[in-house]
């Protein structure tokens, strides 16, 4: 389900570490703090609900989590980005509510983040995570289930335990939202099985949304319940972390095919090379232009010497990359005007701005 | 993670299908009726939640409740014996409460079931359940492995939705249970692995009781909890369930070895043929008796020709029916005890009793 392109195939990028042209350093910056606050202040608290858990299943969470090696000795783990933490404590913050008060939810969304990816990793039989071997690879399938089902379940009895006014709608907030993930993740499988005429740019739209805009959303969504804001705010804050986690994951596609692999981490169009139904592929072959007839042909044949510059080339052509940078932008637009309905005032929404600026813009 | 019998390899038997000298019909009649009024109020609510789900999921989760075939046209499915719903219904009746405040609750658990159902199909690879291919030969393991997660998360969502005092409650316990289920399952795949001689009695003893126990306690206490009983009560009811599941499993593991192959629906001996480690053997190979050596020989060797007559023989000769039996019959005193714990009226008690008497002893 909804991933950052840091946390799958190549490790975390610096967070200052950004091309010539992108938005000026104080941004950068102001984001990241503000991930380092929130990773400061809900590591303990994620630790905490770790250690809760029994002990075989604590073991596959620890390693999963950067904690400890596959033998169970410490290790000075990355955790990942904390992106949804802090998008939940940021909100909070920009609403005026207390951000203590939501550390527990903030963990609650991050420990959903990391049951999806414990799953998709042994659906998609994906062997790397943040540089090292997946859990499925190390403790088998079955351990790495049962480990995603129980941080699921950690998640809800942390907010079912939490005394916070607010704990009981997140959590109904938090459920509806794994359905969503576990929707976007089932098309996605599926989309990936059909043939590339048989995908229509809407679904893949729709499928993104899903795995990828549906947690972030959520997460903002989360921090508004914990600030105390009314419903029609509550949902703008939806509408903009959902919006800028499509925009992310359109850019992400992007470079998955135009990216400097010496910046992304991997290799220059590996996803064409699988065939993946990438968002500026499927616009693509949608487009009805020669081009994208010929992308048709490539994809539909096996791989052969000179095929992946063809394939990029026609995907260009057929006005792919285009299409996906205009649709970036027109969402992060959207999530512009979500984030303006519920927080009108700029100074107070310049934190959410500038996460949603690092999510979209840092690796561009 | 704990399932019925009845819900696994051959079919749900019928409730009054039972042997001489078990409990006088009036007992199973009452069991019968209270599982068929739990299944009657219980299903059009869990038939509703799993509208609420996307489509693609939606699919998957009807067929595995048998409402759906695997083309989407309906059939007139058999959900399940519906234990679980009753045992909360039941338990709120006992203590006085309402029953129809009670139902959302119990679709609940009964979801939590159902998704540890789903899972458990995927890792043990079992490919009928109810008669019927597993969900996962069906529609493949990611679409069984999210239907699964979205189960869970639809359970929590109607608890975090229900506005009764005690939902918030019921949600913490639920998830704790999921934990220890989780844990349970986990031990188990893990016992399967290891030599005979490298399991303990009280490890698959353990094992039982978070796989089979403890989500029939948590139904009991979530009843409980329903019903606004203190805390000690709730203890106790979740003592009662476990216990009695535990009870059940024993009885269980006795009939996988000498129970009637036209009763049980399994071939005589099948758990032995694959060298499953369950309680009557365990006990056996820890019982220091000749016999038992004899047995841990037996299943370090491979299958041959009469193999299953001595081995039948080396449990029973080692002690390993007779100590399940005491130790079922131990389990159900305990049981017994919870329950007047929590309901000493024994008028009030009568329905829960009917429903432990009807789990472990119909099939025995």
């Amino acid at each position: 389900m909804g991933e950052f392109m840091t946390e799958t195939k190549q490790g975390p990028a610096e967070p200052l570490d950004r091309p010539e042209g992108a938005p000026s350093p104080p941004v950068g910056q102001e984001a990241a703090a503000l991930l380092e606050r929130a990773r400061a202040s809900v590591e303990p608290e994620l630790r905490r609900a770790v250690e809760s858990l029994p002990g075989p299943t604590r073991r596959v969470v620890r390693y999963h989590f950067g904690w400890e090696h596959a033998d169970g000795t410490p290790a000075a783990g990355h955790t990942g980005k904390a992106i949804r933490p802090a998008l939940v404590l940021t909100a909070v913050t920009a609403l005026g509510g207390p951000q203590p008060a939501a550390v527990t939810a903030a963990a609650a969304v991050e420990l959903v983040h990391n049951f999806t990816l414990l799953h998709d990793d042994v659906m998609d039989r994906d062997a790397t995570r943040r540089h090292r071997p997946t859990a499925w690879t190390v403790f088998g399938v079955a351990d790495a289930i049962l480990a995603g089902d129980a941080l699921q379940a950690l998640a809800q009895r942390m907010l079912a335990e939490d005394p916070h006014p607010a704990s009981t709608a997140a959590a109904a907030r938090l459920a509806a939202c794994v359905v969503e993930l576990c929707a976007g993740q089932q098309v996605d499988v599926a989309l990936e099985r059909r043939g590339p005429d048989e995908v229509t740019l809407d679904e893949v739209l729709a499928m993104a949304e899903a795995k990828t805009g549906a947690l972030l959303g959520c997460a903002c969504a989360v921090g508004g319940l914990y600030a105390g804001a009314g419903e029609g705010d509550i949902d703008a804050l939806d509408v903009f972390g959902r919006e800028a986690g499509l925009a992310f994951q359109l850019i992400d596609d992007v470079i998955g095919i135009w990216g400097d692999p010496g910046r992304t981490g991997k290799p220059a169009g590996a996803d064409l090379m699988v065939r993946k139904k990438s968002l500026p592929v499927v616009a693509a072959l949608a487009s009805g232009t020669p081009a994208g007839a010929e992308l048709a042909e490539l994809y539909a044949s096996p791989y052969e010497e000179g095929h992946l510059e063809r394939t990029v080339l026609a995907v260009e052509r057929a006005g792919g990359r285009d299409w996906a940078q205009s649709q970036a932008a027109d969402r992060m637009a959207r999530a512009m005007r979500g984030l303006s309905r519920a927080i009108p005032d700029p100074e107070a929404a310049g934190g959410l701005l500038a996460l949603a600026e690092f999510v979209t813009r840092r690796s561009n």
